[in-house]
Order: C-alpha cells, then sequence, then structure tokens
C-alpha cells in the first residue's frame, strides 16, 4: 500500500513515516497487516536525507493547494494506489491567528483539496485528520468546563482551531458519504519537539525545554500556572498510527478523539527541566508575558479527558521529566548543558 | 440602512422583507431604532410583485457565488450601506444529500462568499445566519440526547446539516475577527410553509397540511410517532429579527441559539387537521414511508431546549391547531375544503 503524510517534512511527520518504514508493515482500519510498498511525504519542503535515502519514500514538494489541482501533480500527491492518508499539514496557530486568509486557504481549503482528492480514487482510503485540542477555548467572560469529554462542544478562540472543527466536519461528513474512511484525532500539545521553533502559539511549550538545554535563552511567555496538555512526541505518532488501525466500529462515532494528555502546568514543565540540568537550564528561561500567545494559550484546555483514546488503548505519557530525558536521548547533538542522572 | 436578505424571494425571506416593511424601523444590534431605506432581496428568483411593487425594495436576481465573485455584480448584491444581512439561502437538505457537491457550492462556498463581501465592506456588518436543527442528528446506533440543549455537541446526519454547522464556525470566527457582528440561529422545521412544495426531507411537514387543506393528496412518508421540532412562520421570522436586534452582551456567546420549538408527533399534526377540516382533510394523507425521507427526518431531534431564546424574550408556538388556522386565514385562496370553526 501507498501511504500519503501531508506535512511529511516536517518534525512529525518525518517520525511518524520513520516510525511506518521500521514497522514495514500496517494493519489498516482492522484488517489483516499488509507491507507498506511506498510512502509519499507531501510538503512545502524537501524531506529529511536518512527518508530520501529510503527506497520506499516519494517526496513530492509543494503547495498542497497547488498540488492537488486536478492534473498531473495532483496524481503525484494522492497516487491512486494510496489507501491511507495523514493529514497533519498546513499552518500553524499562531500564522493563522496573523494572517486569516493564509489560514483559511491553507487549512481549510486545501482540507477540502485533499479530501476530494480522496474521493476521486473511488477506493474509499482512510484519511486520519491531524486536528487539535484548539478546537477547545472559552469565550471571553466564560469558564471552559472543569474537564474536557470527547463530546464537549467546541468553541475555538482562534482561527486555527475553527479551520480545524471545520475539518473535522468535512471528515465526518466525506466518512458519512463513503467518500473516505475518516479518522479524526485531536493532537495535544506536542512536547519536546526538536529542531527549530514555529509559528505556533504553543511553540515555547518545546522551546523552554530544548533552547535551555542548548544552552541558549528561551521565552516562556505565560505565567507559571497556566495548565496545559501535554504529549509527547512519541504518544502522539502512536495515537495517529492506532487511528489508522482501528476498525470502523471499534473507532466508533465519526466525531473527533481527543489523543490521551499529560496534565501539567507550564512552572511544572520547567521544575522538571531544573530536575534534569539545573539551575543552569532554568535561569535561561525569560518569563516576560507575551499577550498575543497568552491570549491564544490560555483559552485552550488543560484537563482534557480521553474516554475514547483509553477504549482504543491508548495511555498519555505519565511524567514529564521522563519525557524530556527521552528528548536528550534521542537529539544528543543539541544538548549542551551537562545533565543529571 | 440597507438590509439584505438571501433566498430572500423565497417564503421566509419574503415574509422577512414584508414584516421589516412594515415595521419601518429596526433597532439594530441593541442601538437606536433607524429606519429601513431598502431591502435587497438576493435570490435566484424574482420576488413577489407585492414585494417589487414597493420602492424601497431592490431585488437582486441570480446564484450567490456568481453574484459575490468580487466585482459590480457583488456591490449589487452587498451594497456598501449594508448594515444586516440575514442569510437564508440556499440548498435545502432533501438536494444536498442527492447533490453532494451542489451542497457545498451552494451552502459552503456561498456562506463564505457571503462572508467575505461583508468583510470588505469593512464596517462590521450584523449578519444573522439561518442554520437548522438539522446540524443534530444520532449516529447509526447510537440515540441523541434526551434534550437537546444550545450547547449539545452538534453532530450531523446529513451533508446540509454539516455545512450548516460549518457556516456557524465560519460565522463566529468572521465575528471574532471583528469583521462582521455575527448571530448564529438554528430555525425549526417551519410549518406550515405556504406555496408548493420543495427539496427539503422536511417539505411533508408542510404539505402535509397544505394539500389537504387544497382538497389534494398529499404524503406523510414517516411512521405516525416520529417526534418533530416545529415552528410557525410567523413565530420563525420574529426569532430572526429578534436576533439582529440583540446587542452584543444581550446575545451572548458566538455558538448558535436554538429557536423556540413546538413538539408534536407527525400523528399530532395529522389530528389537528381533522379537528380543523375533519376526515375530508386527514382522507388525503398517504401513510406510504419514504425510506430516504425517513433516514433524515428520524435523526432530527424533537425535543430541542431553547434556553437563550428563552433569555431574549421569544416563545414557542403552543398550539398546532391555532397554526393551521393562522396558515387558514393568511392563505384564504389556498383552501379548498370546508373548515370547522
Amino acid at each position: 500500500m501507498n501511504i500519503v503524510i501531508t506535512g511529511g517534512a516536517g518534525f512529525l511527520g518525518a517520525r511518524l513515516a520513520r516510525t511506518l518504514l521500521a514497522q514495514k508493515q500496517l494493519s489498516l482500519a482492522g484488517a489483516a497487516p499488509q507491507p507498506i510498498a511506498r510512502i509519499t511525504l507531501v510538503d512545502r519542503a524537501q524531506p529529511p536525507a536518512d527518508l530520501l535515502a529510503d527506497p520506499r519514500i516519494a517526496a513530492v514538494v509543494g503547495d498542497l493547494n497547488a498540488l492537488l489541482t486536478p492534473g498531473p501533480a495532483g496524481a503525484a500527491a494522492v497516487p491512486a494506489d494510496t489507501q491511507l492518508v495523514f493529514h497533519l499539514a498546513a499552518a500553524v496557530s499562531g500564522e493563522c491567528e496573523a494572517d486569516f486568509d493564509l489560514g483559511m486557504r491553507s487549512n481549510l481549503d486545501a482540507t477540502r483539496a485533499l479530501l476530494e482528492a480522496c474521493r476521486a480514487l473511488k477506493t474509499r482510503p482512510t484519511v486520519v485528520f491531524a486536528s487539535s485540542l484548539a478546537v477547545f477555548g472559552n469565550p471571553p467572560g466564560q469558564a471552559l468546563p472543569e474537564v474536557i469529554e470527547d463530546d464537549t462542544l467546541p468553541t475555538p478562540q482562534s482561527s486555527y482551531g475553527i479551520q480545524k472543527f471545520i475539518g473535522e466536519q468535512l471528515v465526518a461528513d466525506y466518512a458519512r458519504k463513503g467518500f473516505v474512511r475518516g479518522r479524526n484525532v485531536r493532537l495535544m500539545t506536542v512536547s519536546v519537539r526538536p529542531g527549530r521553533p514555529n509559528g505556533a502559539a504553543s511553540s515555547f511549550l518545546s522551546g523552554m525545554i530544548r533552547e535551555p538545554l542548548a544552552g541558549v535563552k528561551a521565552a516562556c511567555p505565560v505565567p507559571a500556572d497556566i495548565p496545559v496538555a501535554l504529549s509527547s512526541p512519541a504518544r502522539t505518532v502512536e495515537g495517529l498510527i492506532r487511528a489508522a488501525q482501528a476498525g470502523d466500529a471499534e473507532w466508533g462515532p465519526l466525531t473527533a478523539v481527543n489523543l490521551p494528555a499529560l496534565r501539567a502546568s507550564v512552572g511544572d514543565m520547567a521544575a522538571a527541566l531544573g530536575r534534569v540540568a539545573g539551575p543552569a537550564a532554568t535561569d535561561l528561561l525569560d518569563w516576560t508575558p507575551d499577550p498575543a500567545i497568552l491570549r491564544l494559550v490560555k483559552t485552550w484546555p488543560g484537563n482534557v479527558a480521553s474516554t475514547r483514546a483509553k477504549t482504543l488503548g491508548l495511555a498519555p505519557d505519565t511524567d514529564f521529566e521522563a519525557v524530556i530525558r527521552d528528548y536528550i536521548r534521542e537529539n544528543p547533538d543539541a544538548i549542551k548543558l551537562p545533565v543529571q542522572p
């Protein structure tokens, strides 16, 4: 089978591709395991060299909307033998809030174009749509529910959240119509992401760990008591693959599944950093508030229940210190400070 | 002020226009009353003659998507002095289910184009978006919640419902961004509609009253015990105008408000018809089931709470027999059977 990953050159897409390549086969939607013949990485950027070196990897580089305009390029982005699409693209929260039209084009139009490309295959491919906990948010003057359940009504307070929630609706209806098999999953805030900061309002939730470990100052632009719902890269990739594997009955309704979350405050995260790398690391944190980031982050829920995810056998990370130590083990070249065992 | 009504030549749009013309002025979004200088009716059809004869009516005839393509036609559909838009267009439930692409174009694309036209005015006009109780629906094998509240998570089971729910999200985000003032209202099943049947799956809920009163056979294609949530034309227009009048704080969150509903079963409706026009009317009902209509109608809720609507002072019809008698009084030429006083 061919698997398409949009945003496939990004950190999460590349990690997902590496995990799939390593397991060599996949049980798709409850069926018997099949070999993974090819993974098509669709992204504006070239994939990392290790992936390009694998003969099972095909890279399609370009803007998703342009690629999916009917024609030969569209056929390359979603080849006829595609049985599974992980849709991780495209624009992130901060950039969608700063540039409304960019977000509508990159997230809404591109998702619809991708679903149309899948529908055109007439083979009912499985689409795992990476939605986000950013669909939740408390309107001004209102509190969020104490606990966010899978069936809590999302009231997004960002254009990114709205676009993701609309994407969930589109996936649900394309699935109900039989055009695709739909799997809507809401990703928690992924931390620790390696590499460089991005335009997500949550970017600092990786940077505040990654940068100090590299001996570099990092912004912590919200108060320490702000709660966040975290997921390590490993647990996040696990959730995406589990969604692809689940049969229709096992998966349940076409509404979105909240992936499991580790609940922590930003202060808890800083304290875990301190236990791993001491004050040499935590002294590099700059707690100057940034109102634009705070405005988005404080509307996101900290306490997310993952009832459906649990029935699928998915569990959250249990300890953020262990997540930091995983990051250090996986990214030895990015660590410049001494680490306490 | 100019008021735009999309779908303005339809029954509900025309009735809304007549009501606004009669009241001559409007308190918009909590402000002091202003005279209604013009009402622009945008529709694929010409408005009724009585409206065309009023000098305050402007008719813009054409397809909404084509009209709103930037250019002079778009300027005619949403003129610069527009302070209020009632978006009642476009495709109805049955046709959206039969023709997926038509629904996406007529409901999703057109709503977005309309919001863009409003945004381009840079005057933050008020947009009253007519959503629908069809956003609610129980997935196969699951029951709906006992009572549908304003904050119940919609899980639409029709493309029409999905498109309306996406429209609510777009209106909410355009409002949050300050491009428009947003008022999402969910209309109940409007009955008794005068005129001819349309492609809505709920069309029979007017036809089963209107046709027998005209001495014509009518389909009642679902079992008598199916519950429905009804609203008379008068109460529906009242709800739309109330949404336009409410100030931001009075209106509350940007999520949708369920308009009040009269709860009845299809059998109750037939019984009320019998009380008004006797067996001569009810004998004209043909109870042969239609699975396509039943599939949509039985997913819609019968028991809708309207908590926010109540705080706005809106009340449901209390008696379907009285609704039928209103229809008879307002449409004397359409009544061919003797009516019992």
